[in-house]
């Protein structure tokens, strides 16, 4: 396993083990009583080619067993689990996952009868936007927008202070339409925000429309584009405004609707700082008049808010503990 | 004062006033303790050229004291008062209508001083979405939007069973943008639902296109130019599709972020029925994949759902009264 990464200011409190179960990888730790991420360690994702999720189930558990043996003097006392598709936090499902292969697994009781601790389970955006708004720069807002914009885009919505998921289906903003008849989504529509500005849709959309043959831009991802852009690249600057048009277009959307006090931006893209934040926030507030304008804030937990959102989750299923966020 | 309407069903309970003060009319009511507005009137709403409303407050206590003149046996023990533009539920305040002309006046505590009762104070969309959320056909869900389509679009917005307002902000969908850089909206700015799929908008985009100088366009109104679509004017059929096209996606968009398990749709523009409903829940369908599918319900409380709403508000004021719905 790997060195223990810098501690998180996750607080004192129970010994929980967090998984994040993505699309490639899955990233595991044990967050210590201090609340210090004690050791961390990432593995590739088994498919779940019956559907059942069974092999995902089984490799969490084995990590869990290989954390037990290793810090044999940790009472770990619960464990949180995300998942990305479609999860229906409420009863503890993966509802569908088209990437990893399940359908319907009950892995909030699976897994806690596998692992025999009470288990958290949840969406891995809304976990990420949970740790976000638990420990980032949104906390003192109590209606907040936390986006997600990497391979895909998703959104955790927070009213009153509270995660809103209706069932796992709220937030997707990524799938909000920019541009009804344009551009084929994943998810089977067209024109979603998602297609136009993730991360994912950048890079491949450059990649497209490159059409010169240049065997590097196989590779190229939104990084690139972006230094493509800024180097003069006209076919980068279109792609990279259309980008972020339709990002401050939605985002002027979930404005007018909800009237968020702040809007988080984290995810990969948003690792590009001020060549994301300002044409989105030009685009956003050219769109609003009488509105509330939210504070734009970046993501500032980082690349371990999905464990981290997990272990807060579990932390609060630990009798007479405090959870500084509801999730 | 006007012969007693047609009760609605708001059940026995304290009896309250309650003021609807719109933009050209106030309409105010007596409901007695079987929950029959006993008593409706309207007036014509006075201008607040000072900004204070002092003249809106001046004219709901005359017609206060008319009500308890006329009914000296009825035990008036609370009163409810929505008002357009944008309202501040939480501290009772107007914070602005540019139409009537005040600017953060308290009316909540300014008239409970003039009256002598509790008043409940809220904003005539959110007033009118609580009375069709309490007895209308989308009672049994608890995520639900209730948009009321007329001169102008507002939503209001039930989360968990409860109406979400963000000091006021929450539901102006009307104010989203549909067609960036498009037609200008009263709001300031450009391409805006408003100015595309309310009635009024409507009425306004058939008179501008026609250019044929028929006297009689000045008087059209939305249910004349879908009368015209439907006889076969392509120009008004194209006006007609547009909007019901740009309420469609609207709320395709609201799906993507709220996932309400129900849409109801009233003011003016859904007398249109099927007309409206049909082209609408097509065009967002059209937008929908893997979404969280909302039923699309009729509004049912009809013209009277502001002062019901009023009433449904005011008497959740009086100690020991349960109401149906969370105010």
């Amino acid at each position: 396993m790997s060195a223990p990464t810098t501690p998180v200011q996750l607080g004192a409190g129970p010994a929980v083990l967090a998984f994040d179960v993505g699309g490639t990888d899955t990233k595991a730790t044990l967050v210590d009583a201090t609340g210090a991420l004690l050791d961390t360690v990432r593995v590739p994702t088994p498919l779940s080619l019956d559907g059942t999720g069974d092999a995902v189930l089984a490799q969490i558990e084995a990590l869990a067993n290989r954390f037990r043996t290793a810090h044999p003097t940790v009472d770990i006392q619960a464990a949180g689990l995300i998942v990305p598709g479609l999860v229906d936090d409420e009863n503890g499902i993966g509802v569908f996952s088209e990437n990893i292969g399940w359908e319907n697994v009950p892995f909030r009781d699976l897994l806690s009868e596998r692992l025999g601790v009470p288990v958290f389970f949840t969406h891995d955006v809304r976990a990420a936007g949970a740790a976000e708004y638990a420990l980032g720069g949104a906390g003192q807002y109590s209606d907040v927008l936390v986006v997600v914009i990497g391979t895909g885009i998703a959104g955790a919505v927070f009213i009153n202070g509270v995660p809103y998921s209706a069932h796992g289906y709220a937030g997707e903003i990524g799938h909000s339409v920019v541009d009804p008849g344009g551009v084929e989504c994943a998810c089977g529509g067209r024109g979603c925000l998602e297609a136009i500005g993730s991360a994912g849709a950048i890079s491949r959309l450059y990649r497209a429309a490159s059409g010169d043959g240049d065997p590097a831009d196989n590779a190229i991802g939104a990084r690139e584009v972006l230094e493509r852009a800024q180097a003069g690249d006209f076919r980068a600057q279109k792609i990279w405004t259309e980008a972020t048009d339709a990002i401050g277009q939605v985002l002027a959307q979930c404005v007018a609707l909800l009237a968020p006090e702040a809007i988080v931006l984290g995810g990969g893209l948003a690792q590009a700082g001020p060549a994301l934040f300002d044409p989105v926030e030009k685009r956003m507030n050219s769109f609003l008049t009488f509105h509330r304008r939210p504070v734009l804030l970046p993501a500032t937990v980082g690349e371990n808010a999905g464990v981290v959102g997990a272990a807060l989750g579990a932390r609060r299923l630990v009798p007479n503990v405090a959870s500084p966020v509801a999730l």
